[in-house]
């Protein structure tokens, strides 16, 4: 392992509360927050709480807590924007696309003829991002 | 769940034995196959041995019993190669990118500076993904 877990990271930060988030999921071993630069509609993110900076250095323990999670999240999400699929994806350091270094997994619904919109560093409005974070807690509270 | 699993799909052939794959792992819930188009150096397939379609229809218990496996190969695959990071990507349904409709999660080393092959419809030479193949398992053995 080359690389150490920083506590200083955004998502460490959400975890403590010291900066907000469209958390739309807690449970015992991990959040759900939205995307706050989405790639499509629904674009949400599964968190776990306990420190990893991603998959080369997490533990079985923490990785097996949070997959069905994921894949609950994946059929709720679909469902709640009537989506045609959906797309998880996990990156391992920078090279790999990692920009934020505490373990994560993107949950992006898809939808036919509709490619993933690329990162422009932008934030997405706030009041669309509670509205899908609305839409998802409703579907999840359904599946 | 709108879709069903269908057992002709060429990962249950390759499981069942019934197709070659360069095989570089298997153990009682899942094998790891190169990926014949490849999209990356090292660009692996994790695949359970449990029938399902996809993330939207896999029980929990399937999902927890691999993912200890995606992690261990994401870091032999790093080593492996020394890339510089791993990207992990999983399909759900072909409108997110799904070709094979069987659960399978990708494992794609990832080098500074070096996009992603896009997805050629080629096979790669057999010769070079038997050498990786072997490699990952040295790899593997060590992790």
């Amino acid at each position: 392992m080359s690389e150490t877990y920083d506590p200083a990271n955004i998502f460490a930060k959400i975890l403590r509360g010291e900066i907000p988030s469209h958390r739309l999921h807690e449970d015992e071993t991990a959040i759900v927050i939205m995307d706050v630069m989405p790639q499509s509609k629904g674009h949400c993110l599964v968190i776990p709480k306990a420190p990893s900076r991603n998959l080369l250095d997490v533990s079985d323990q923490t990785l097996v807590s949070i997959m069905p999670l994921v894949s609950r999240l994946a059929r709720a999400a679909k469902a709640a924007f009537s989506a045609d699929g959906v797309q998880i994806v996990q990156f391992n350091e920078a090279p790999a696309g990692q920009t934020v270094f505490h373990l994560h997994f993107h949950v992006s619904p898809r939808y036919a003829g509709v490619d993933l919109v690329p990162h422009s560093g932008k934030m997405a409005d706030g009041a669309m991002l509670a509205e899908q974070a609305d839409a998802i807690r409703a579907a999840l509270r359904s599946t």
